[in-house]
């Protein structure tokens, strides 16, 4: 269940809505923290290589400015005004837009300008080199040090370089055998299909098999007529894809594959080049996901080497991270497991041992950042002052004490220099909008870039409070995020929502700018509604026991934590127990149905959008991995089926889904709806014709003020 | 948009609910109708071949009466109690139900056990003989005569006979190539694919030929996962289907095929055979469908032989009916045209000669009967006392005046025996609800079988009154369908509901029972809406000139003359403007959306099922007759463009759209929500996943139930 959050950028449409003071229109509920309502912020924040200077990227103005770790204020150093000419001497057409950029050297920039690659000197502000692609080109993937790109056009692989060659890697006519993309549904951290050696002269892709899977129908209905568009998917127990890894070499001009092996449904995750570019590792994952196998591949044969080590688990092993190697010593990697209940790093050689656990505790490190240039500390960011925030840390890698780099509680980010003595971190929390600053890696704060004022200074702000509520096991302290309705007079009562996700691999409520809601909540608050997030047990963020609980039980102990929110909502006086109303997409859609279902009698009004409402109509990997086959967990299934529970259904519920949703397809909702149908109970749907499975751009306006609509009309 | 009227047999169903006195629920609004609300009435009622004795079935016992002119009463004669004995001695299985029969000859009746016809002597209440097909058999077409039986199997066809030999008429393996079925979208009056000759040794068959015409992709969601289920559909200006018509002989073994010829896009239509079975006559259609050509074909070697006549129109040319020829002249047939403005019928040679023009004046021939054996008088059926009346009326073949058979006021049917001495005839007005009368074809009243009573004693019901309204043209006499509401007292205001079809080929007001209302009208009556049908110009049972206007400006005329109706509702003082809701399906969903938007500050709240909204989405064939093609006329198009019209909706609308409607396809809805999206319009939706055009059997509760519940909260 990815892209959970709505990750659209509204930055690129021009900001024309005057901010109106007050309470929030719907257009600013959904699309304003991004726009007039975002605090002041910098993008493409970046180190220039080797240097102690930094860059980023004023986007209001269109402008790339340049600072060193002096009190002096950075000063412009890119922008159209320089781009365009240096394009336009290129012969190639101006931008209307800056570009983003990847830093080649600390002299050289590349970016994309239409179907080229430009490579720029930005002192001399002139283009070096060009490089073409295909306008159909997707999936591009560009190694700075080699200069070869790779792409996909349709369902085959194409690499092209320096010399402008185009070389076809794969000539497949049978469609259901894809090159070059993400496999396994970009599950286990898997989120592209190539891969680039250290020197960026050999190549290692994915090649998925997935002729045998079944296919989904979707329908575009831009066209006359209406246009079918088959998506394969394999739902939970089906016969599933077949992946393996090609390696392409640059030099030679040839093609092997690693001998990966059967059985041919095993998942082949996180990717990684040895320092020499000579061996391929793999976590290997057999289909039932509790076993994995790390396994080291000649890159020039093929050949299975060895497995390093392995790891079991009852419920499921999950990797998510390729192996990091360490610079001096290219025989040791830095593993990410969560082997001990808690994701930790350890440091292995290649041999398979383990050399250190370099972290342990009931906090998680939710990025590894790497090692500096003499490999004597590892940076990484992690839960350790608590789950509600981020913060960086080092460990030495000789093993011992870890040290805060960060300061003010709340969620930071960081992008360090390439000799790890600065970052630039960036920082919210619920009482800061945004920080940029530099820091010295030993902690000390350098300079402070941005302070950004409260962009809802004049609004008619309704309180938020970060909340902690017991779980319904009574020992498992869950967060949650309580936003007070604005209320009319001291006597109305209030009816209340809970927006809800609930689901693995998302957290929900943090210390950071508005305690991580959509403005949308606070929205609704305005209108007079008490707004609750609660992450259940089952969300991530704190460790593999409170996240795997749910393991072949989805949708029991989640709604049994909800319900502990509810407890916590309707223990206010203001609040009227017989308006609670409930609204969560994807998983937090299962929830709102699961919710509304099992209990029918708490719930008034739900709003379900792009619901799993069978598992057995959900992927095989996600799954698979939470629920087992439906033949292994036929109970588990049953109970978290809500089209047996539509007959339970007695409030108002709204399903929404994307008609061509390739996530979690529409046969969930349609199902549901005729199971409601058959029990005679009355159910709405809405549907949006050209979106999968979120709401996205412009049309997410609309979406919420239906949502919002529907709360009005009938909580 | 053929199905307008949804006739659904809840016969099937036991009638296990109870009527509940005072207001209807709304189970009853729906089923009641066809169940326990039905008048008491009779079904299959037939004469025996050759003799004055009427038959006919009574439903609720499941035993078949006869009975004779006299005044005795009717006899059983036919049940599960002698069935099933004669059954079982054949060694077929035992019924659960009668079956219902066809005549073979007075002494021998034929029906189907599961994949037998049957063929049984009612004296002795033995099985004469039996004719298996296989249970995947279609479309089984049965001649009595020869006792040859043609089917279908998926996309080919078949024929056994008394021999019980199967033939394969086609061995098809395109699917795109289709034997045996109806054609061309069954407009045309076409209903079939199969015309077995006289001598039921003879057959004519279809064979379309729709590999070129693009497909329309459905789902059907209830396998796992969803499975495809393409449809041909031809949209108006798109590549259509060639149909040709072959003859398949049961004699020789032989098939040929008509000299129909170019352009392969017109249209066959009114397959007859004439009394030799020598020839075959099809009134062929050019695609622009102005002009028509009534055609001779050899059935023996598939010559053309020649073109009787022709028929012109500036707007279409519409041939409903085949020849029917003359028993003692069979060189002479009898032609139902509307070329005078009205549908009437013509004496015709074989030389494509008119020899008389039979009936005229400005009414219609509703149904052609026949002629009686000396073929002295035609019978048939006409709107000519009143529009909203349907009369049996004998002419003498010879020309002369035009004898009325049936009597009171009202909605009449007629079944007559083989002399045409006799015909058992049902009626029903505003004010009686059903009576079987048997009637001499001089005009006497014989015998009267049932005179139902008010099923509606008891319950609270609303007043209906039949009203005329002037169309928006100020000449043209409208009727209207006006039911009151039932109001809590005489000061409260009403809301008022518009149920709109408006589209040509129905009539919605009739002066039959209920008014020709579905019950729900009048239990959103007994709720407190005034509820309001009228006839606009643009539907049937009028003549060409009313039909036609519509001609090229689809949604045009019928909503002018929709708002006269409003004028009509507003003019009472209980009603309240503000309040005026509209409802209808398929061209009625068309009329709804157009209303909604067209005069959206006068409809609050609306209901469109299965709308089509861009007639550039439906089919050739209906919708190039009165829409000519999209490049024709992209005016009409542009102004019956609902799309177009989204961002003018300020009302509340609710779209309902059968999730595999093949009829009017989703994708009108889908492209009008889109449409709304784009343009910040709120719309509201719903679908049946498993429904097509119509949402039938008991689903059709929850379907009213909806849009109900719709109207309670809106409007």
């Amino acid at each position: 269940m990815k892209k959970i959050t709505i990750l659209f950028l509204f930055l690129g449409i021009a900001t024309l809505i005057q901010a109106q003071q007050g309470n929030f229109s719907i257009t600013q509920a959904v699309t304003g923290q991004y726009r007039e309502l975002s605090p002041k912020k910098y993008y493409m924040l970046s180190w220039m290589p080797g240097t102690n200077n930094y860059t980023y990227l004023d986007f209001t103005i269109g402008k790339y400015f340049i600072g060193d770790i002096s009190s002096k204020p950075a000063k412009e150093f890119l922008s159209l005004d320089n781009i365009n000419p240096a394009l336009e001497k290129a012969g190639m057409e101006k931008q209307g837009r800056v570009p983003f950029f990847d830093w080649k050297d600390k002299d050289n920039i590349i970016f994309t300008v239409d179907t080229q690659y430009v490579t720029m000197d930005i002192k001399k502000k002139s283009v070096i080199t060009t490089l073409p692609f295909s306008s159909l080109a997707e999936n591009q993937d560009y190694n700075t040090t080699s200069g070869f790109l790779a792409y996909t056009i349709e369902n085959n692989l194409y690499v092209t370089g320096p010399d402008k060659k185009v070389r076809a890697i794969s000539d497949e006519k049978n469609k259901g055998i894809v090159f070059g993309k993400t496999v396994h549904r970009s599950e286990f951290g898997i989120s592209k299909g190539t891969f680039w050696s250290n020197s960026g002269t050999q190549l290692a892709f994915y090649r998925m098999d997935e002729s045998m899977v079944t296919e989904y129908p979707l329908v575009d209905i831009t066209e006359k007529p209406a246009v079918l568009k088959m998506t394969r998917y394999p739902m939970a127990g089906m016969t599933s894809h077949h992946v393996t890894v090609g390696v392409y070499n640059t030099v030679t001009g040839k093609t092997i594959y690693l001998e990966t092996g059967e059985p041919a449904e095993q998942y082949l995750t996180n990717i990684a080049w040895d320092p020499a570019d000579k061996n391929i590792y793999i976590a290997v994952l057999n289909r039932a996901q509790n076993h994995m196998w790390l396994r080291q591949y000649d890159a020039t044969t093929g050949k299975f080497v060895k497995t390093l080590f392995e790891e079991e688990n009852a419920r499921y092993v999950e990797p998510l991270n390729p192996v990091y190697f360490i610079k001096s010593a290219p025989d040791q990697f830095i593993w990410q497991s969560q082997r001990d209940g808690f994701m930790h790093l350890y440091l292995y050689n290649t041999d398979g041992k383990v050399i250190r656990q370099l972290t342990s505790g009931d906090w998680i490190i939710t990025s590894l950042v790497g090692t500096d240039n003499k490999d004597q500390f590892v940076y990484f960011q992690a839960t350790k002052e608590s789950p509600l925030e981020r913060h960086y840390y080092k460990v030495p890698l000789a093993g011992g004490e870890i040290t805060k780099l960060t300061g003010e509680k709340g969620e930071h980010d960081a992008v360090f220099n390439s000799t790890y003595t600065y970052f630039m971190e960036t920082y919210s929390n619920v009482d800061v909008p945004n920080v940029h600053m530099v820091m010295t890696t030993a902690g000390k704060e350098q300079k402070t870039l941005v302070r950004a004022e409260d962009p809802m200074k004049g609004f008619n702000m309704p309180k938020m409070t970060i909340v902690e509520i017991m779980a319904a096991d009574g020992k498992t302290k869950l967060y949650g995020r309580y936003i007070e309705p604005i209320r009319k007079d001291s006597t109305t009562k209030c009816p209340a929502i809970v927006y809800v996700y609930g689901g693995p691999h998302a957290q929900m409520v943090t210390n950071s700018w508005l305690g991580g809601a959509a403005l949308w909540e606070y929205y609704m608050a305005q209108k007079g509604y008490a707004v609750l997030t609660l992450d259940n047990r089952g969300s991530s963020g704190r460790g593999f026991e409170f996240e795997s609980v749910i393991h072949r039980n989805l949708g029991i102990a989640e709604t049994d934590d909800q319900m502990k929110g509810i407890e916590f909502l309707t223990s206010k006086k203001y609040i009227d127990p017989e308006r609670i109303g409930v609204h969560g997409w994807s998983f937090g859609g299962f929830m709102t149905t699961n919710l509304m279902t099992r209990y029918s009698k708490v719930f008034k009004v739900g709003v379900a959008g792009g619901p799993v409402m069978d598992w057995k109509y959900y992927e095989v990997m996600y799954g698979e991995r939470y629920m087992d086959t439906p033949e292994e967990n036929p109970e588990g299934y049953k109970n978290a089926c809500m089209l047996d529970k539509a007959k339970d259904l007695k409030g108002k519920l709204l399903l929404i889904h994307g008609y061509i949703d390739d996530v979690v397809v529409p046969q969930n909702s349609l199902s549901f709806i005729e199971k409601c149908i058959k029990n005679k109970v009355q159910v709405d749907f809405f549907t949006y014709p050209t979106h999968e499975h979120n709401v996205r751009n412009m049309d997410r306006v609309h979406l919420m003020q239906k949502v919002t609509e529907y709360f009005d009309t009938f909580l």
